[in-house]
């Protein structure tokens, strides 16, 4: 850009902005507090920015929500060096070791619980915990420490995995059958300790295959804007810790698990299996289910549908 | 990955995770709600994720805080789509159009005012309301229109522009001398309608310089968290559109700004200019001002210093 063109650009103008007329004040409800509050925690590869588009339809119901990146992922996330190498070298990425490997599910299982705990001293006795996908993981791990924080649990087509079963095993299971995640994965995540894909390749037909595993119901712009934010390593300790539950703490939540019908990366049939090992485990406490016709990403494709649901959960 | 790899790596188990004793209950103080709760608008490129750090640590002083992304930020990004090929086509990335041109600084004051109700009504009275960078822009002109739902103003080493003067003329102000995002714009703005930068440049100086020019004080391995989640185009109207302020709506509102060191995106000594120029326009009311000793992004390189500094201010 040369410096007249600079110049013409800096002496733009394009018109005042005339201040609005007084708008309605609002008055402050003292009882909102008591509504239940939304810790949401996002799955693999996303971040808290996943709920970008739930969070304000929360609030219109009167509900605080609050999304945080989990360890290694957002802001947290790390790279391995040859995701920055253009064109990439697929031997390299395929066996650098993943800086994200050192994160546990007992990091995940404290962020949540750090995050749980920050909204309860902000007055919220109530904390509804959702998790969507990976972060069932999370979720599971953090209500079976710390049941007395939670008022419910929501699994947002998400891992729920049995007792002493790691997530990881239920990937590859015939309930899963279709699915499409696991062909975007690049590199051997026993090996490098990531899943690890690549969110910035050149090649048309992964990119479109991404987009149909996670975001098949959404514009391709906002599929874009999502895409840029994904990050490519995701620890695959938390996937394989098999965690210890018990009917009297985990169990003893109200538990809820929302069906995406047309997911492609957590398939229906896997959905059911999870419900259905949940209620033989706390038979007594059935989960409850609900179910929209959406995509793995309803907090994208159907945001109101989803903010519907969880407030009417909430109860 | 061999099936048997892959079968090898769904077996594995990394040992179980014990549930953790009974947390404390921490009982919520009915109290909390009526201390200041933060509106923080992010700055160009960035989105709500710049927040991140700093939103839990406001949390333990006890002040809710919500970030959203602007229009055309982070979730609501839109892209060129040559931005998208790699190698980069220099040219077609210098003329492209920006698909986020139609975005104006009316669509970021609606969006900041949104949040402040969603806000308000979920029982927060008073609102401190903060502007980093060009988020500076959004506050002013929400700040003009509703004044009486915002409890503190504060600038964040901050666009602050005078009465009538976009943004845009101090970017290559004398105040502004040594700024290092100029030479970053890969494109006429006034020819595309953004301001556009190749996040994802396969060029270590262009990346360096990057780093310098907006997060000199963080590690390599956060600006590479960061530097993931810009993105390329911001849209040139908000900057562009004079703000006409009156000293009876902006002006009368309790004023801070938080000047930046080592800023070498917003220089020290435009930090001054515009706290001399609102002062000469509200004389009665003096800008409050406070100083860090960090880059353009305090919120990352030093959040615990800038949440205290934010807790002091919201009083």
């Amino acid at each position: 850009m040369n410096t007249q063109r600079k110049r013409d650009f800096l002496k733009m103008g394009m018109g005042a902005i005339a201040g609005a007329g007084l708008a309605a004040c609002g008055s402050a409800d003292a009882d909102d507090n008591s509504k239940p509050a939304f810790v949401l925690v996002h799955g693999a590869w996303h971040a808290a920015w996943c709920y970008e588009r739930v969070i304000p339809l929360l609030a219109a119901y009167g509900h605080a929500a609050v999304a945080r990146d989990l360890p290694a992922h957002g802001i947290n996330a790390r790279f391995p060096a040859s995701y920055f190498q253009r064109p990439l070298n697929p031997a390299a990425f395929a066996t650098e070791p993943s800086p994200a490997a050192v994160t546990t599910l007992d990091d995940y299982a404290k962020s949540v619980l750090d995050t749980i705990d920050q909204v309860r001293a902000l007055g919220h006795d109530k904390v509804v915990l959702v998790g969507h996908s990976m972060g069932g993981v999370a979720i599971t791990a953090a209500a079976e420490r710390a049941p007395e924080k939670i008022h419910r649990l929501v699994y947002l087509t998400a891992f729920m995995p049995k007792t002493g079963v790691p997530a990881i095993s239920y990937i590859q299971s015939p309930e899963n059958q279709g699915e499409l995640v696991g062909p975007q994965l690049l590199a051997d995540p026993a090996a490098i300790g990531a899943l690890r894909m690549d969110q910035r390749s050149a090649d048309a037909n992964y990119r479109a295959n991404g987009k149909l595993a996670f975001y098949g119901d959404v514009s391709q712009q906002d599929y874009d804007a999502v895409a840029n934010l994904l990050t490519p390593d995701v620890p695959v300790a938390p996937f394989a810790t098999p965690i210890t539950l018990t009917p009297e703490r985990w169990g003893a939540l109200d538990r809820h698990y929302i069906r995406c019908a047309r997911d492609m990366a957590i398939r229906p049939p896997l959905q059911q299996r999870f419900i259905a090992e949940a209620d033989a485990f706390v038979p007594a406490r059935k989960t409850t289910v609900h179910m929209l016709d959406t995509s793995h990403s309803p907090f994208m494709s159907a945001p109101q549908q989803l903010a519907d649901l969880l407030h009417a959960i909430a109860g």
